[in-house]
């Protein structure tokens, strides 16, 4: 391990976002590790207006609208999906969700074809993506679609503290009949082989909240715990995973008992993301797992409101690009 | 402010939990303050049972099963309704369930005929209650039963941190379609209230979470922040008050500005408790606001693994005590 360097992609995000100057920052630092190659994807102007150097050190190839990206040789690339001019920067363009719609297919095609280990991602705009044609609910499920890889689940991750969010992006009054046990053992065990694979965990402890309040207490504040949750988690058990609940959700985040898990599986967004954000929203990293590689992203949006002024943070880049790469280490085969 | 006794109600709780033991080391406690006079309502023997001294110190009234109860003239009392027999310690029995909640009838009955100012609760055990014949969801649905006060709301507070519940006991599939315009106004309305009359603050700021994730997203992801809550917000400025929302749960809570905000409206159980067990779980004091006295409680359980153990802390109730004297002073008039 560490003996090789790690090639993966970088998408710069939406280029009227935070991405092209925390992606340029974080390529000028002294932090970034050397033993990392990094394929960037995105629109090459709006980079460029961060940082000028970039132009001359990087070779770069156009991507074009579709079909694949023959790189360069060299070990770092830039990969260009936007036209020769910037969009403007904060606000939504067709243009932006356009480059940075076409830098995901890109990293894609190149992880598919073993060109990449891996893929980080910057933030992009949903509504620019819209308006560029695109029509998907976050990067989760583009990624889910781009991989034919349904069951790819979304893992917010900080140290050891990795919480997965079942039901991404639905309504609250659609999140209970969308709960099902199929759901959940399919969740759980994507959850289990990405804690084996990609984390190096020996038989991952794993905990799975509950729906309603009080963990349903017994059937008078709700079914499902008893007639879904809890059989599902059995079935799990029956198969040898290391799985409890399901546990009352506001008892499970508060205790000491959040840290012993390998993961908490959520089954809703807010559920999730409010306690994960309390502990650790500066240094989250979003991972998506089930799919055949890593994919590693900041845990910010695009802050359209502060693109430009230089006040972006590169800290959750840094570690989602980092993360990837431990990822990758960690399940190639030693040889 | 200050000068006077205020008087109390404190209702043990279930005889078989950490009611008894947390009531008898508070009362035996050198940091009971002097300016509170209790009348100590429940299972009188499961009392002398964890605090013997207290037979000889307190004088004792049986309450019986019904009716108004005459208080001694002493200002401390203890008004038992309970049997001769402790009931066991560690489960919930017909006998604990019967004392209980015959406690909080007399708590309700006294605040109303002026004989305490407030009350105090000390943990119940729905099971136990419902063993005894009394079907309510909680100690805030039964109180505002009994005072026939149907708008009544929960509230957490941890000093100038408080969360208010609109739907508390309920299935998270009966969330959304539950969630109205009415409940919002009437409940920010009540919060609004209370902050102004027991928590003395001029012209609170509140603040009210979203239902779905990222706040429905422009009805992309849910319509009722467009189409119920957004409006009956700005229904509730135009008669003047300070409310702010929907806003997305996950942001409001991890940010800072959540400190900013007077109270927080949570539409659901796990939404409100989630967070504030993360920020405040040893401290918090669940007060019932829209009552015509000031209710606080204890924020734990009857803890009927650990009944008898002498491990309970006295800290929450020591702090709803303190709370009750508080919001009872602050709303006297200066003299």
């Amino acid at each position: 391990m560490g003996d090789r360097n790690v090639r993966l992609a970088l998408t710069i995000g939406d280029p009227g976002g935070i991405g092209p100057e925390i992606c340029s920052r974080f390529l000028a630092s002294s932090r970034r590790p050397r033993d990392i190659d990094l394929v960037i994807i995105g629109s090459a102007p709006a980079l460029f207006r961060e940082g000028p150097r970039i132009e001359d050190e990087l070779p770069l190839v156009n991507a074009g609208k579709s079909g694949e990206v023959s790189l360069p040789p060299e070990r770092n690339c830039l990969v260009s999906t936007g036209g020769n001019e910037p969009p403007p920067r904060g606000r939504p363009t067709p243009e932006g969700g356009s480059a940075s719609g076409r830098a995901v297919e890109v990293a894609v095609d190149l992880a598919r074809r073993g060109e990449v280990e891996g893929i980080v991602t910057g933030p992009i705009s949903k509504e620019a993506l819209r308006l560029a044609g695109y029509d998907y609910d976050g990067h989760t499920e583009m990624l889910a679609d781009l991989f034919d890889a349904p069951d790819c689940q979304m893992m917010m991750v900080d140290g050891a503290f990795r919480v997965v969010i079942l039901t991404r992006h639905l309504p609250l009054g659609r999140v209970a009949e969308t709960i099902s046990a199929q759901l959940i053992e399919t969740g759980v065990t994507v959850v289990n082989e990405s804690l084996e694979g990609w984390f190096g965990l020996r038989k991952p402890c794993i905990a799975v909240a509950a729906l309603n309040p009080h963990a349903g207490e017994g059937g008078h504040l709700g079914s499902e715990e008893e007639e879904v949750i809890g059989p599902a988690v059995a079935r799990l058990r029956q198969r040898g995973l290391a799985v409890e609940g399901p546990i009352s959700a506001d008892s499970l985040f508060h205790s000491s008992r959040a840290r012993l898990y390998d993961a908490i599986v959520a089954l809703y967004h807010d559920q999730g993301m409010i306690p994960f954000k309390m502990a650790a929203f500066d240094r989250g990293v979003n991972v998506t797992v089930g799919l055949p590689v890593i994919r590693t992203s900041v845990c910010h949006g695009t802050a359209f409101d502060i693109a430009g002024t230089g006040t972006a943070e590169t800290g959750s880049l840094e570690a989602a690009v980092e993360l990837a790469a431990l990822c990758v280490r960690r399940k190639t085969p030693l040889e």
